[in-house]
């Protein structure tokens, strides 16, 4: 049993439904073991800038609900290349040393460090310098290899089903191909789940390259069956099998480029131009990282900040908590940083999927 | 008292929450007083092509809390001005007098027309030649005058509103300004009263052109006074006080280009250009119009189907009904078509907002 | 225009959604009014007791959606009659002169009552003695005279017609009688709205002694039409035509006896009984009364805030701020106090619903 | 691989949320495979009275976001031990024999068997008379043995997590002790996810029996700490660790008795007796089992319609469609009938919570 007084916590990364859940389980835990828990603002940023604040079991208090994190977050900063403004300049400089010293100083000797790939590849190296770290998984697109879920995930899906609810009223109405965008880089969990729970004709995955015609065909497929509507549903990362990526802004490059609703609009002018069927697409966007969690999530959460503390109570460091046949269990961070969570394509979900005459258009 | 044996009903325009439980107050309204009803599918275009069919009251069981429209719905066919496809040529023909024919066939008397603007101008029209017609006002952007609100806004203010408190979230925890534009090309109610209700810190209309700089000024001053995030609801028809419109596309001219995300994001990023601060933008666009209608509108929606029928029996026609202080009254169509039902930019509404220090950027 | 330095706000009653968006209101204008705020702890008791806190714009911050009340509440505590603990003895006293010294010992000059009939009619007797009040009304049973709608009622209404909605299905799914009791001890307007909303097929209601025969029969009627279920909705309050109230534990007569669900259960089991039709009762209770408001309250108590204030800013007090006609109105306090605010039996929305074939029971 | 033309579906039990997902995924993915499906209306008693219809595709258009079951349900009929009418008297006879002709008449080879404990049993009996039948679990409770989850459950546990979530604002704005009957009989896990998911402080179930005592201690505790307010969650089959089973009409003893509110109610008074705490109950009941099923749900269900009809096209019967780390997996029907699926006292889950300081009476 090893022995702690004082332990940190941080988010890092995108906002997430269920962040608050986890500060709150990870500060209740650690009270009942008579452990104090620092955080820290903002992420690892804060971290550096000495940014610490206690919290105490009345500061998360009420919080469970709450979508967002208390902390604060961010995706930018790394200790060990951390960006400095001098003179007009951007310099970056490693300041993990300044990081160590900052928790030294306030006797917090281990750290929960709950955050995507980047935050967990980070806390894996402050790890290697000797600091016990645990991190907890963080994404809302699913898509950490090791675990079953990860937690916003679920309270995606809701907020995407509920919208392709929406658009089933007015594309029934309006005989119309509505097409709804939703978040997924790299990964196609997020479409794929809320397809299947809205009850999508085509989904769109970054793991599956579509061909334009397949999908054209299942509309008119479909309009000759007598539905003159149908819906699609697209990550923001999926491709055409020819050609490159494309966006509004595709000239540009930049990854920020095809995230601002590109693929979905696109997709939804080809098809007008190429079947004559009236299409329109909506953007999802931010709505589906903010806002209370689902219960599903809630308690997801929870059981990782509970997790995150008893492996520190046990002396397990260096690892993530993860969810495998509804058992939390504990993975080596080395292990998880940089591998891909991807859809499998050969995957019972996408043969369930092809198994009710959903299409990958492919 | 007016006899009448059999009377149809049709919707047009734009899809919106309450659509379905107008037709069943009416069916159910005429069915006890011993009146058939006949739909029209897709508005006045199934009306010319002789697309009608009977509703029963089975009907229309289950239909009350559905979005959409059981009969379908466009937003083009005008019978006076009718838009027909000749040999690769689109030419436009009056066919009132074939529509008018098609309802004498079925022994149709009268005609109960749910739809906005455009819809209830060509319902007046038909009530020139004789019909009796009785319109029910339909737009989600609640303006058309005479009536307090119009049956759609408040789902589309609740659809808002859950998404302002959703980027609440994310805007805290990140530190960033979140934009949210809405519907509204002419009138800035969705915006207003969404706004209102999910704590934005700025409100753009149509109704009052802003000026950047105002609005810039706003989330400074938040941030000197330590609140690092801002919120902002645009309507998507709002405009800078100088320079004119401006959409991604704007070059093109096209209104639709501007409906199609156009000022909320040119906000963001002319925000985060000028203050600093990241700033994002969500654009609801077709969320607001689908799923099933609020518990506000079902209500509003049934009065108003029951009023059409009772309207008929009393023998009013060339009327609308309208909601005036809790009581369906009627109004001229006549007195409505063509005339906006805007934000009065003095009202106590905006009157309200500013008292609470909501900012116009004015 | 009258000069206040600082004034007071308290709530009083039971807990209504939209309580924290009056409050927000009233410290938001009155800050840009240069006035301070302070508000009592749970009500007059707290004003007696002097648990008076500043209440800064930071202190409502981000409480607009939610539920409750920060300030806390109580339906008990009278100063004009003030319930003392004296030696194993209840008594009371007129402890009026206390809370009007507290209010004086921190110069508070001016009070906005938020409450129901009770404490407005107490905020009335303050106004009296020449204190300045302004009341704010507060009820989710919507039975206030003189104003359109109470803020909350919208909210109650809004979780009905969601259990109505779920209902549905079992009731369909089991060919049932399903019951939904809702509150309204004296008006049922929570009844009428969310039956019209939520598809009911009889609302009983306390303005409408019902016949259980006549309740029955239509249950039967909608069985020969090949419509197995039926949803009911019935007002805590409502009552048979003949015999008196009955509740589970009616013999102690108390009037808590029948908030227990008292009279859906009681009507299930007779349905039951003798119609042969499986009948099962839910009873919502406080589900109505907590929980985030919907936009249409918070905008409704956001205006009802401001209102407040500036009534008090123009020299007006004793009076309540009331919706007519989509304005913001103000009664004299001394008009409304212990007048009902029923549901008119000849009205519109009952004659409506009778349009529609919704059985009243009579 | 099997060979089958027309296979059969049914719904029994109760009601819950996901069986129309189910039924579209049966009748979607025989279509794909060239087999017709017939329904059977309520349950086996319709198999029993020949109330047999087919499923066309077109029949389970749109029928994915609804609750409640297209076929029809009740939880009364056994072919085996059938209950008849003759002349004022019940008879009970085995019609097995008439259910198993009445589906050779219309040619149809296997039976899809959607239900609960009881259902599943009757499906295993015909089983063993030589019909292919697959067992698709369904119980909101969850407390089948071998699945991880059954669909309906994470529905149940949104509607009880939203009420926590409603009568947490009222907890804390009257200072009271709110109490929140939820479903389970035998086994507490919706009572186990809600309270953790809505941040209960005690969480009472049939596994653990509790102990007034101590739920009493907790919540004097926590007003010791300035937490006023107490939250506590009970399934209706929970019990005290002394003395038997408690219920408004426990003197009648049927279990029916207890379902109706009776173990919140009584825990609510004395709570209050004992504590002087204002404590109040809330019975969730019907709202559980009602309405559109979560995006988990409408996953879930659809995987298991999939794999009901892929485990008859490769040749397993006898067997039942379960939930297992993500994947679905199929048990021996024989193998799960009569076995209990309740919350492990020892389990991870209890132990989480109690890590977090939730209270089990015990």
């Amino acid at each position: 049993m090893a022995e702690f007084k004082r332990i940190g916590v941080l988010t890092g990364g995108g906002d997430c439904p269920g962040l608050n859940a986890v500060i709150r389980a990870v500060v209740k835990t650690a009270a009942g073991n008579g452990i104090e828990v620092w955080g820290m603002r903002n992420g690892f940023g804060g971290l550096v800038e000495n940014q610490l604040e206690a919290l105490a079991v009345s500061s998360v208090s009420g919080i469970l609900p709450r979508g967002g994190t208390i902390l604060g977050t961010t995706n930018r900063d790394n200790p060990f290349n951390y960006r400095l403004h001098k003179e007009d300049e951007v310099v970056y400089a490693d300041l993990s040393g300044q990081a160590l010293a900052n928790l030294a100083a306030k006797g917090i000797e281990a750290l929960v460090v709950i955050g995507g790939d980047g935050t967990l590849r980070i806390g894996a190296e402050f790890g290697q310098l000797g600091l016990p770290v645990i991190g907890v998984p963080k994404t809302i697109d699913n898509d950490i290899p090791g675990t079953e879920r990860t937690f916003g995930f679920d309270t995606a899906v809701s907020v995407a089903t509920d919208a392709l609810d929406r658009l089933h009223t007015t594309a029934e109405s309006h005989h119309r191909v509505m097409v709804l965008e939703v978040m997924g880089r790299y990964a196609g969990w997020i479409a794929l789940h809320s397809g299947l729970a809205g009850g999508a004709d085509c989904i769109l995955i970054p793991e599956i390259p579509y061909n334009l015609a397949a999908v054209n065909a299942k509309i008119t497929e479909r309009r000759a069956n007598g539905k003159l509507f149908s819906i699609i549903v697209v990550a923001e990362g999926a491709r055409p099998l020819q050609g490159k990526m494309v966006g509004v802004k595709a000239a540009e490059g930049s990854s920020e480029s095809i995230r601002l609703g590109g693929i979905g609009e696109k997709l939804a002018r080809d098809i007008e131009r190429l079947t004559g069927v009236e299409s329109r697409c909506t953007v999802l966007g931010h709505l589906q990282r903010g806002g209370s969690p689902t219960p599903f999530d809630r308690v997801l959460a929870t059981r990782y900040g509970v997790a995150a503390v008893e492996c520190l109570l046990t002396g397990q460091t260096g690892c993530m908590v993860a969810l495998q046949a509804n058992r939390i269990v504990t993975l080596a961070l080395a292990d998880i940083a940089g591998k891909p969570g991807n859809v499998p394509v050969e995957g019972d979900l996408v043969a369930d999927a092809r198994a009710i005459n959903i299409c990958f258009g492919d």
